[in-house]
C-alpha cells in the first residue's frame, strides 16, 4: 500500500517511524510519504493561507498549493489513490472505515492545520473524515490515527502472535477484564476462577465479564449484537447482578 | 498545567514539540513530560508484559512497572493529578471532556501499546478514555489527541487572531463553506454573495449554509440544537431545497 499525506508539518509524522507502523514501512509493506504542500506555493512568501471571503475569524488554506501538491503525487505515483480530507465536518472514523481503507492500494490524506479549507479543496476529495466530536489544532494527529488503524489491519502487520480480530469492537463487545502475574500485587488479587485451570468455567467467566463491561459502559453496542443462547442467559444474570449492586 | 504521559514509546510524542502545542510548551504554559515506564521494571530483562491468566492471545501490561512509574510522577510533581487511561473500552472522547480536562492543573495519561492492561492498573485511574470505535496499535496517538484538544483550549494557546469558540462542535453546528482568493481558481468559483459586500445577505448565507451542512452530514447535531426563530425559518428552506435536489 502506498500512503501519501499532504501536510504543513511533516515533522509531526515521526510516530509513523516507530513501533508496528514503522516496521511495516521498514519491511516495504507500506510506502509512506509526507509532502509539505508549502513547497508548492507559487507566491513569493510561501503563503498557504489567505483571508476569508465575506469575513470571518482566522484564515483559510488556499486551493493552489494543495491542488499542485496533489498533481505532484499523481505524477509520482501514477494516480491520486483514494483521497481523504481530515475535517471536523467529515464522517466520524470507525472500524468499518479502517477495514475499507485497508483494501485500497493508494491513500492520499490531506491534513490541514489550524485554519479551515477553501471549499474548492473538497472537489479533490473522495472522503471527508473526522476523528470524533472534538476540535484539534490540525489534521495531522487525525491522519496518523487513520493510518495506524488502517495499516495494522494489513495481514502481515501484526505478526503471528496476535490476530487483528481478537479486539474490542471487532467482536462487537468490549474486552473482559484481563490479568497477568503476579496473582497478588500489593494486595490486589486475580479472580480465583482464572487461577483454577477449569477451562469451561474460565470461558464462561470471560463471556460473562465481556457482556458486563459492555453493559456497564457501552450498552449501545448491545443493541445490534447477535447473541448466542448462552450469551442471552449470561446477560440476564449480569443485568440482575448489576441491578442488585446498584441498590 | 502539568501533563505527564506514561508510555513505552517516548519518541512517538515528537508531534507535541511542533506547532501550537509545542509553542505552549516553549512558553511554559504547559509542562509536558513523557515517562518511559520500561525504566521502572524490576525484572532483569526489562519486561513490561506477561501472559494472560486463564489464556488468551497476546500479552498484558504488568501492574508493577506502571505502579512504580506512577509513584515516581507523584514524587516529582507532588501529586498524580487526574489520571487518564487510554483504552478502547473507555468513554468516547468529546469536546465537553476536553473542556473539563483543560481546567485541571495536572493530568497523567497512561498510554499502553498493543497489548491490554492488567485489570489492576485501572485502580490507578480516574477516567478511561477511548478516541472512538476503532482499534489502534497503541494509546500514544490517542494520548496526543487528548493533549492537543485540551491544551488548545488553554486561554493563551490560541493567540488573539482566533478564538476557541468559533469552531465546529463548539457552536453546535458544522461550519459553513468558506472561500479565500482567488475568486476563480481553475474555473471553480466563489459564490457571488460572498463577493457582494452586502453584509446582511452574507450573514444570512453563512447561517443557512451552516444549517445545510449540518442537515446533510450530521442531522443528529440538530436534535439538541437551540434554534433562533431565523434559524428555524432557514432550516425549513434548507429542508425544502434538499428535498427538491434529491428528486
Amino acid at each position: 500500500m502506498r500512503i501519501d499525506v499532504l501536510s504543513l508539518f511533516p515533522n509531526m509524522f515521526a510516530p509513523m517511524r516507530e513501533s508496528i507502523i514503522g516496521k511495516t514501512v521498514e519491511r516495504g509493506l507500506v510506502d509512506f510519504n509526507v509532502t509539505d504542500f508549502r513547497d508548492y506555493t507559487e507566491n513569493k512568501h510561501h503563503k498557504v493561507d489567505d483571508e476569508i471571503y465575506g469575513g470571518g475569524q482566522g484564515m483559510l488554506l488556499m486551493p493552489q498549493p494543495l491542488f499542485d501538491a496533489m498533481d505532484a503525487v499523481e505524477k509520482e505515483a501514477g494516480n491520486r489513490g483514494r483521497v481523504i480530507l481530515m475535517d471536523p465536518a467529515g464522517k466520524t472514523f470507525n472500524q468499518p472505515m479502517a477495514e475499507e481503507l485497508a483494501k485500497e492500494e493508494h491513500l492520499t490524506i490531506i491534513a490541514g492545520h489550524y485554519e479551515g479549507y477553501d471549499e474548492r479543496i473538497r472537489s479533490l476529495v473522495d472522503d471527508e473524515i473526522s476523528l470524533g466530536d472534538f476540535v484539534l489544532t490540525g489534521g495531522e494527529l487525525g491522519a496518523m490515527v487513520v493510518v495506524d488503524a488502517t495499516v495494522r489491519l494489513l495481514d502481515e502487520a501484526l505478526g503471528d502472535d496476535r490476530s487483528a480480530v481478537d479486539e474490542s469492537f471487532s467482536t462487537g463487545l468490549l474486552e473482559y477484564p484481563q490479568y497477568t502475574r503476579p496473582a497478588d500485587f500489593r494486595g490486589l488479587k486475580v479472580p480465583d476462577v482464572l487461577l483454577s485451570g477449569h477451562h469451561a468455567n474460565i470461558a464462561t467467566w470471560k463471556q460473562k465479564e465481556a457482556l458486563r463491561r459492555t453493559y456497564q459502559r457501552r450498552p449501545d453496542l448491545l443493541k445490534n449484537y447477535e447473541f448466542t443462547a448462552d450469551e442471552r442467559k449470561l446477560l440476564k444474570e449480569v443485568e440482575q447482578e448489576e441491578r442488585e449492586n446498584n441498590l
